[in-house]
């Protein structure tokens, strides 16, 4: 019975651990859709959003189940709610990639972003997605070093971030008001993917030690 | 014993509207902030954030106790779980107010806003405001209808949104990259504190009726 309980627990973990690994691909297939300016992978990615939305309701009923049903106290408490968190943030991260398929699909046939901004993008995609795998095996591992860690990835991500604004905030910016409002709108798409990764990473964190570590500010910009 | 177990709950509903309440007034002084390029008051709302992070973490340390205490099953775990979850939204909406006044004080002692788009965040203040009241409001009552009409007054949000980018998009816009930037991101911290309002109001209606409304997708812009 008790060995049941537990795997029931790992189930759980294996649940938000997919949930990651799809966001993640699904921010793949966003920034592919977004440099190539690709449709038809812009509509994968927005159709496969069911997908996640699914996967969360799904772990929510059964962490809700095992509360009920286990009554758990102290670390199993602990783990159990800090799922019923990190769902909300993996499913988030999902949405976010949805975001940037669909200003992709929006901007069709153009390209939505100057080719100037393109490099920035390509590497904030490669840096949300290696951060959307480790959230996913922190998760499989209950692995709290590697939830910690996402706090130092995050750090890439908002070097990229700056470097953006750099650009588009420069006198030598020649795109236009609308392509401005679409870089700077993608930008923070792709922080806040982060962020939430960073969130995800805290709780795996939690899980483990009973310790949350602090928590960054996100920047406004 | 049960009857001081029931006024624990009440109390955590209390907590929570007042997480609410004050992300309201930070989301009042954020736009007086903004609209008169008031930095005191800037000041006020990023120096008062605190306090909602510690009344977070005061809220979650109860709900946990709650559960590990009580060990409760049915309509009062679902009470206390989503408890849970409407402290994470309550404290965002707390940030994104910060987010504001951040900006605020960023371009002081210029004004962050051209003028032309002054009433239109008048206006998406006085909704957002509104709406940390009414989420205040259904929990402090444990009120699914009042829950339930947070999604019609993000209505209200989405179409001053929409508003705001028609003005912003418009070929007539002369007031250049850097403002249209800084609008198009103020523009989503007041839509995205609604929707967080309208996701309290859900869980509202999860809490009292066990049935959680469908989702609103927000949207990319």
């Amino acid at each position: 019975m008790r060995t049941e309980y537990h795997e029931q627990l790992s189930a759980l973990d294996r649940q938000l651990g997919d949930m990651c690994g799809v966001a993640g691909m699904a921010m793949r297939q966003a920034t592919q859709a977004l440099l190539d300016a690709d449709v038809a992978v812009a509509d994968q990615v927005i159709g496969h959003h069911e997908q996640i939305v699914a996967k969360r309701a799904r772990a929510e009923k059964d962490a809700f189940a095992l509360l009920a049903l286990q009554q758990p106290v102290a670390g199993e408490l602990r783990d159990i709610v800090s799922s019923i968190q990190i769902m909300a943030d993996a499913e988030r991260m999902g949405a976010l990639a949805v975001h940037v398929a669909k200003i992709a699909r929006m901007r069709h046939p153009e390209h939505a972003l100057p080719e100037e901004v393109h490099g920035c993008f390509a590497e904030m995609g490669t840096v949300a997605v290696a951060m959307g795998d480790s959230a996913s095996q922190a998760l499989m591992a209950s692995d709290p070093q590697r939830g910690a860690r996402l706090c130092g990835e995050d750090d890439a991500m908002n070097n990229l971030h700056r470097q953006l604004f750099s650009m588009l905030l420069d006198r030598t910016w020649t795109h236009g008001v609308p392509a401005a409002v679409d870089t700077a709108l993608l930008g923070r798409f792709y922080e806040r993917f982060a962020d939430h990764a960073v969130q995800v990473g805290r709780r795996v964190v939690f899980k483990v030690t009973g310790a949350l570590p602090p928590e960054e500010e996100d920047s406004a910009f």
